[in-house]
């Protein structure tokens, strides 16, 4: 029994169509989540968030418990509301963050010790902590601490770990605080390792979850080990519970892993790219930077029907990039978001009509054709 | 008879409340012109600068002819589809960029050769190619090339410099090509000196033009002798055409200049201060940064209407500056351009019921008690 109604509402081989509700609204699955770090998803107000299509967004946990606080947003009534997003919240649990960016950091049974990359304070966060500050964000879905395996790693370092990771899954379950249309989800790790796998994704269903997410992956270990190692974990996850593949990814690994039954997604890489010159595209991504889209009237993609393809020319684009105006961020952010929801649709329209297999072949043959080129 | 039609509905006193119908549409005047400088008011879609309340911008010849070219632009089908602005466009005439940003200047009877700060390529503005330039662009209202006279100017030296000038705005009148909807303004030049700027504003209604603008002012002068200047120059246009004070500037300039007769304005002060933490008030100016607004749940301006008062505290725009985010300048700006549009409007208002006075003792009075304290 769960906090969060999750209602599958059709299969076509592994892949899952579904819907998500929470207290601040229904996703529909598979589902990507703009990454909105410090409380703003870069570069875009929440209403343009919205009309690219996306349900909910990823909330950084390390970012927004150094600055503003996470005390503060809960005297602001919360992060939907201090951030003017109605919309469900997942927050991470802060844990990959304090392992990339934090300073001096010290891990033991109790949790991690570190330094704040933004004045220097220093810190702990422990399972319970990372749950409170989660509940102070209101998140409408909470990740349990973990500690993200590095790769690679050995197969001995990677049961250390993923062991301490499932004790603190079991301490996250016992700190939070269960309410309806909220919920918890916890975090397979393992490393490449399939018998690894099996044994975190066995143990954390055992202490039952609203959500499982496979982490661990698309740090380095490459697309092949990364599907390879969903092969091996997925099948071990409840199939009435939603399944989050965390940090990933390009569209290509969106699609592989929704054919492995993945439903939901995050990744920096449409909004990060927006913000360094990088427009998604059916056909792949194309620098806007380059001198070729000087003279070019076409949109980036005259078949997109996103804001941006509606109104503003590739030459425009190029124009606003090379006089480093904000608005270029802004456009390309749009449009990759938009992407990005536009692919989740047509994955999800896909398996509704039973033809995901033709989908992903189109979609694979369409990105291999080159880039368009509209004249 | 001008290709420009502008209807003065009424005055107050010597405020005006008039309309200025261009082939784009239709301006409300007193009217403040957000500036576009690169063909993007900064941090800002035009779908939101529309919602500020703005009918009209500004474009910056010196910076358009130079990236991405104004040929360039032509090929695009002008400014407006360029930049997705479907409202009236009005250029500059690329002068007063040239002496404060470009490199290398050398002014003589025909025009003014540089360097640009772009790229380092050499140039040439003349009368007759600014006036071409702001054709290419589409410029619903185009502006004479002259010098700007700098401040302090002897009156030799200004009275030198205003006679290039009206010698340059009657080949600029030869060369301007008259279309419907379109028009060319003259500028008044003549330094501080009441009878230079009387002898400038009659050898330009003696040409015949559009509009009539103010040059030269808000270079330093300060807001007494802008006024006086003001006093002596104003009387001297003619009644049935739309007067312009260029580059200004502070609501208290804005009020002022209504009160002496001026309609029309431009100024970076609203969306530059936005992108440097300032948020403009009926109660003066914030700095948004100041820790005092971190725990503050109230809008900018509790009474302000704006998008940004509407879904945004003061605290999280503190937030937004503290993280360096994007969308900090994108709020900042918006309200600033609300808040310039809500002024105009108040006086536009005021001028129709025949209170324009009272309007200002109002103002004056409110921007004098000091900051918003809403809590």
């Amino acid at each position: 029994m769960s906090d969060l109604v999750f209602d599958l509402i059709k299969t076509d081989d592994q892949a899952r169509l579904g819907t998500l509700m929470t207290a601040h609204g229904t996703i529909d699955t598979p589902a990507f989540m703009p990454v909105g770090t410090a409380a703003t998803v870069k570069a875009m107000t929440p209403e343009a968030v919205r009309e690219t299509g996306a349900q909910i967004i990823l909330g950084n946990t390390y970012h927004l418990m150094l600055r503003p606080g996470a005390e503060r947003v809960e005297r602001f009534g919360g992060l939907h509301k201090f951030m003017n997003w109605s919309g469900p919240i997942l927050t991470d649990s802060g844990g990959f963050q304090i392992m990339s960016l934090a300073e001096l950091r010290k891990l033991d049974e109790d949790g991690v010790t570190f330094r704040s990359h933004v004045d220097g304070t220093h810190h702990k966060l422990t399972p319970e902590r990372s749950v409170q500050i989660q509940h102070m964000l209101d998140s409408n879905i909470t990740m349990v601490l973990d500690e993200c395996t590095p790769f690679p790693a050995t197969e001995e370092e990677a049961t250390t770990s993923m062991q301490l990771s499932m004790r603190w899954a079991e301490r996250c379950r016992t700190a939070f605080q269960r309410r309806e249309g909220y919920g918890l989800f916890g975090i397979v790790q393992g490393g490449i390792y399939a018998d690894l796998r099996e044994r975190s994704a066995k143990a954390l269903t055992q202490i039952g979850f609203d959500g499982y997410a496979v982490g661990g992956l698309a740090v380095g270990e490459g697309r092949e080990l990364m599907f390879t190692t969903l092969d091996v974990t997925v099948p071990h996850l409840p199939a009435d519970r939603p399944r989050y593949l965390m940090g990933v990814g390009k569209p290509e690994d969106l699609v592989g892993a929704v054919r492995r039954g993945i439903d939901m997604f995050d990744c920096v890489l449409p909004t990060r790219s927006g913000r360094t010159d990088q427009a998604f595209t059916r056909r792949g991504t194309l620098n806007m930077r380059n001198a070729r889209h000087r003279d070019d009237p076409h949109s980036i993609d005259p078949d997109c029907n996103c804001y941006v393809c509606k109104n503003y020319s590739r030459g425009y684009i190029n124009h606003l990039i090379m006089a480093k105006e904000i608005l270029a961020a802004m456009l390309l952010t749009w449009h990759n978001l938009h992407y990005y929801q536009e692919l989740m649709q047509g994955m999800r329209d896909a398996i509704a009509d039973g033809g995901f297999e033709l989908f992903a072949e189109a979609f694979a043959a369409e990105q291999a054709a080159g880039d368009i080129d509209p004249v």
